[in-house]
């Protein structure tokens, strides 16, 4: 069974970016090169919401290349056709198509915030683990990590660990509940 | 002047309870009873909201006492007389309050959760420390660490470390802005 990941950099309350999507309190650095390395080198698959590929194709990012071979997954019910290569639009419900893909030989799966689809992909028992790196920031407002109301999800601590710049990597897996 | 310090123990979803106060999920380790000794043991003065103070005094804790002289502020502009030993109500702007306690003789001040006085207190520049105590559990819904909108508030990381359970302690000190 394949792994899904959801994870990124978050302010220590809790948004991935801010009100009009800011990411200039991301702070770059050798840590994170090497743990971005370490973790995307067995990812071959990108799951992200409607906002997300927004973002991503906004900031020209979109094509989900990578540098090699990269299968990306938008799930959205009102977009529509994207053209980009290797980016694939879901219309039908992300937790079954998720359940399904995790199925399927490949590599691990990186499931991309913000926190919307992530809160319906956790409910739904589908997500293996939960990689933050909780920047030294409060951010007021902005984009949840983890969207809306959910269930309550029992995690394990795999790694702990400072970065540099006052960041903190944060590695859990999920624990059947 | 006095230093305010503001922290708990929380999710990684940024919650202090659950939706109906639940704190179940807490875990208690030497480690936490070392942590809170150290802190604890300079803090003469306990500020606190409404809704915490009607918490407090739900779990029979609301004298504030803990064994020696400790003073509690509650903050509301529409509770009744609290006839508590050591504890007094201030219907006046809290940040106005804290501000001049700050100035006054006196020990370490820690600001309890949830988060709405947090936040207000945090805009208005009153907060010197941070210190949470994530555990490994996303509750879904609840009371938030940080409540509300607010604005954007540095930080400097003091201090990041593992506790028992999977536990992780992460102390800040807030940045001039």
């Amino acid at each position: 069974m394949r792994t899904v990941t959801y994870g990124g950099a978050c302010s220590l309350d809790g948004f991935i970016a801010g009100p009009h999507g800011e990411i200039d309190w991301l702070h770059f650095s050798d840590d994170v090169r090497d743990v971005m390395t370490a973790f995307w080198k067995d990812v071959d698959t990108i799951l992200m919401g409607r906002k997300t590929w927004a973002f991503a194709e906004a900031q020209g990012g979109g094509g989900g290349g990578m540098g090699r071979r990269m299968k990306s997954y938008v799930f959205s019910r009102t977009l529509g056709p994207i053209t980009a290569q290797g980016v694939t639009l879901v219309s039908e419900d992300a937790a079954d198509f998720v359940r399904r893909l995790k199925e399927q030989p490949g590599g691990r799966i990186c499931l991309l915030g913000g926190g919307e689809l992530a809160r319906s992909l956790l409910d739904a028992g589908l997500v293996d683990e939960i990689g933050l790196n909780v920047h030294p920031v409060l951010l007021g407002d902005g984009i949840p990590t983890f969207g809306g109301r959910g269930t309550r999800v029992p995690l394990a601590l795999t790694e702990s660990r400072t970065l540099h710049g006052g960041c903190v990597l944060m590695n859990y897996r999920v624990r059947a509940s």
